[in-house]
């Protein structure tokens, strides 16, 4: 008892008095020193573990500042008889391995997006823009000057849905370059698409409530949508991206349409402007909502992209979402929403309640490279380079692979979709072609209805040593598939 | 026609081709130039409107990418047939004023901490850090450097759940100061302990499912579990923080318990160790959830923190929360939780469905700064400072109200709660206060069923001519409601 049970290592890390605590806490807790009985005095303690009595008064300090041992001058220290009694009030449940998730946890940590990522980081994985040419420098100095300059306010929680000075440059360069009815006061900062969906998700529609999707479509979307419970109806996708006139009468109406009209995700149609009235036509009619990702329009190659269908709505059907996924980086986790002027409120709110904050120095050092000039100059030099590997991929797909696929010369973005004449299994040849580490995803695997076979590729991130290596795996898989 | 019913304004920042898309396309879209009908050959447009040909052809061309208008050589530019036809599928619904909020949108945006915002950026306002005291050169050097060094995976969207590096450093430092048992692979960063709360009342509660609440208690975390649809059971507060053992057989079990240990809020109290013991074990027997906020414990004044809860649990009952945004800045938008094992793929998948990231740089800004041992100086700066300004409160309250309030020293934290003894209405008295812009919160707001009266001031961020200024304003608004 006079070193109560305590064996200290002197080779560890952790400091001697700290190891003094933990090891008298431990032995209390678990009844080896029992309540109400005595501990040694510190000078003893530390003759017998050949420490000084400092180190031991640190440790008894702070078990009595927790109340696990009590300490009157001229005795010995006490521990304390009050030890936890099990409270009887609570019924006893089967104790599970691990804590359970509820319904909605199981659904929000099954979404099929999430099987997406088995092969994480692969060079032409969809969704990857050129990570090489991101401007670090300048973004560097950016963050600095904001860091320094950024008023007071900025640093604290008066804005939870975003900063100011980011949401009046954003408005600007949206009403300039894509035709969007924004101002600041309608504009919500998020940290990704991602998160804009999830909201609104929650906040527009109840469990069982009917979402319009397009089939093949995004992913994200589709897990943002199942977690929230709603139903997913599967919105036929062709050359002019979602057609809305095949939604007949079967479909249920929707409270949500997403759709990516600028640049259909994966497929690549741009949606003409009649289907777009009609789109908002039918959302008015029914009361929905149309959510607009816009997500990649920076990178149309050639040409201006058409302008939002938002700010082609009447009403107050529409809301636009947009990133700076794709033309900064994905690590950014900067994002933004135009919301109808009625919803800016409660949604911010809503932001605030589910903790959906993006950094504050970021947003100051966005707006500065925005206003700087630095974001056009970085969209003119990528805009290129994407241009130039998008042709380059889809080229040598269709020398290496003839009549079997079928790929055109993307019009922007930074993937592309192949699809294959013959049939395939395209996701065991997703993963044979990956097994090599290059990410690209079955086309499949966007599909809700449609049959839908191929592969979706990034090409923005892919050197043409890249390319060519990852095209050589897909007609060696194709092959392989073939013949096996 | 020769000017197809368009006018352009010179002094507009809309280019002329571009008010002639958007002329045409508006004319259109509301029937005034009919569909199948003819336009002006782009010669004679450019003619009647006095502009130069390529302006016309520029605008032209948008409409023929969009659909709008076909051209063939040698005929004048047609609009195309195939206008919207509204779809007949979709049930016309009355339309709404705005898009209607879902049942959980209402409950996400009618939450009572929404209410605690109205009066924004008061410098005594509960949970404010000292902002003039955040070391913008530093963090600023920080982030400039992880901007030019971070790996390019760091980048993408490799880490829904946080940088590695960041973990590392995170899991190494709450070992060694919390007790807390935490490996990288258990850690989650997340922007806000909001979206930390938010995450796991939705995804280990379902609907309808029971929490217990400190009672007084953290408005935020009421937010969270609000709008996940939760039920919410007091559970009183005393000079010892929660006392589980007054949850009494009427109780619901809980699938979830809310604590904050290391320093209660808002009342300041430290939970002793047989309380946390005891606190331990009916969440075990319930199967419940323990959620530690350990939202402040690196600004205890004297002695050390008491070692986390979580480091004591002997299972997986406890779910540790932190955050950066009272040691560092709010607006830095990092925070983290420590979780069991088995859940951390589960709640690393939910968060990427929900969006819930941190920025990546900053993360590994923060490592640098943490491992650069410019957070520990950070941290002993504003720890001297605070418990300089907590007293300086403390003491010019007890000395202006005397016996009619009830203050203690704050012995951590950024804010304290003074209890008055004479019976008010400290909502009147908090906006009465208030209309000076301090920033204060009434006690009674964090209730549940608990008779707490007072008013909870921030001090951290106050100078003494601040707190001067704000405990004469409470003195006289006191007055003020004796005699009103």
């Amino acid at each position: 008892m006079e070193t109560a049970g305590l064996s200290l290592s002197r080779d560890s890390a952790v400091p001697l008095s700290e190891q003094i605590y933990r090891g008298l806490r431990a032995a209390i807790g678990d009844g080896r020193l029992p309540a109400g009985g005595k501990l040694p005095s510190s000078r003893r303690l530390a003759a017998a573990l050949d420490v000084s009595r400092n180190t031991v008064t640190a440790a008894y300090e702070l078990l009595v500042a927790e109340g696990v041992i009590t300490v009157r001058s001229g005795t010995a220290p006490r521990i304390a008889e009050t030890l936890p009694q099990p409270p009887a009030a609570v019924p006893e449940v089967p104790q599970p391995a691990r804590p359970a998730l509820s319904q909605r946890g199981q659904r929000a940590a099954a979404n099929p997006w999430a099987a997406t990522r088995r092969i994480a980081g692969g060079r032409l994985e969809p969704g990857t823009p050129a990570l090489d040419c991101f401007p670090r420098d300048a973004w560097g100095r950016c963050l600095r000057r904001a860091a320094r300059t950024i008023p007071s306010a900025g640093l604290f929680y008066d804005q939870p849905s975003g900063l100011i000075v980011l949401k009046e440059v954003l408005a600007r360069y949206l009403a300039a370059e894509r035709g969007v009815r924004a101002r600041a006061d309608t504009i919500l900062i998020t940290p990704s698409t991602q998160a804009s969906l999830s909201l609104l998700a929650t906040c527009l529609a109840d469990p069982g409530d009917t979402v319009w999707l397009e089939d093949p479509g995004y992913l994200g979307a589709r897990a943002a949508f199942d977690t929230a419970g709603l139903r997913i109806a599967a919105m036929p996708v062709d050359d002019h991206g979602a057609d809305v006139s095949a939604m007949a009468a079967g479909a249920m109406p929707p409270r949500l349409i997403y759709v990516t009209p600028s640049h259909q995700y994966p497929m690549g149609a741009r949606m003409p402007l009649p289907r777009r009235l009609a789109l908002l036509e039918t959302a008015r009619r029914a009361g929905a909502v149309v959510l607009e990702d816009d997500y990649d329009s920076e990178f149309l190659f050639e040409g201006r992209p058409v302008a939002a269908l938002q700010g082609l709505a009447e009403g107050a059907e529409a809301i636009y979402l947009g990133t700076f996924a794709k033309s900064m980086i994905p690590g950014l986790r900067l994002a933004y929403m135009v919301v109808p002027q009625p919803l800016a409120a409660p949604l911010s709110a809503a932001q605030r309640a589910a903790g959906l904050y993006a950094g504050a120095i970021p947003q100051a050092a966005l707006a500065d490279f925005i206003d700087g000039g630095h974001y056009r100059a970085h969209l003119k030099r990528i805009r290129a380079l994407y241009q130039t590997r998008g042709r380059y991929l889809a080229g040598t797909l269709r020398a290496a692979l003839g009549n079997r696929v079928q790929v055109a010369d993307p019009v922007g973005g930074v993937q592309l979709a192949a699809r294959f004449a013959q049939s395939v299994d395209d996701r065991r040849l997703a993963d044979a072609v990956n097994a090599d580490g290059f990410g690209v995803a079955a086309l499949s695997a966007y599909a809700l209805d449609a049959d839908a076979r191929g592969l979706v590729i990034g090409f923005a991130s892919a050197t043409q040593a890249d390319a060519a290596a990852c095209v050589a795996a897909v007609a060696a898989a194709l092959d392989a598939q073939r013949s096996g």
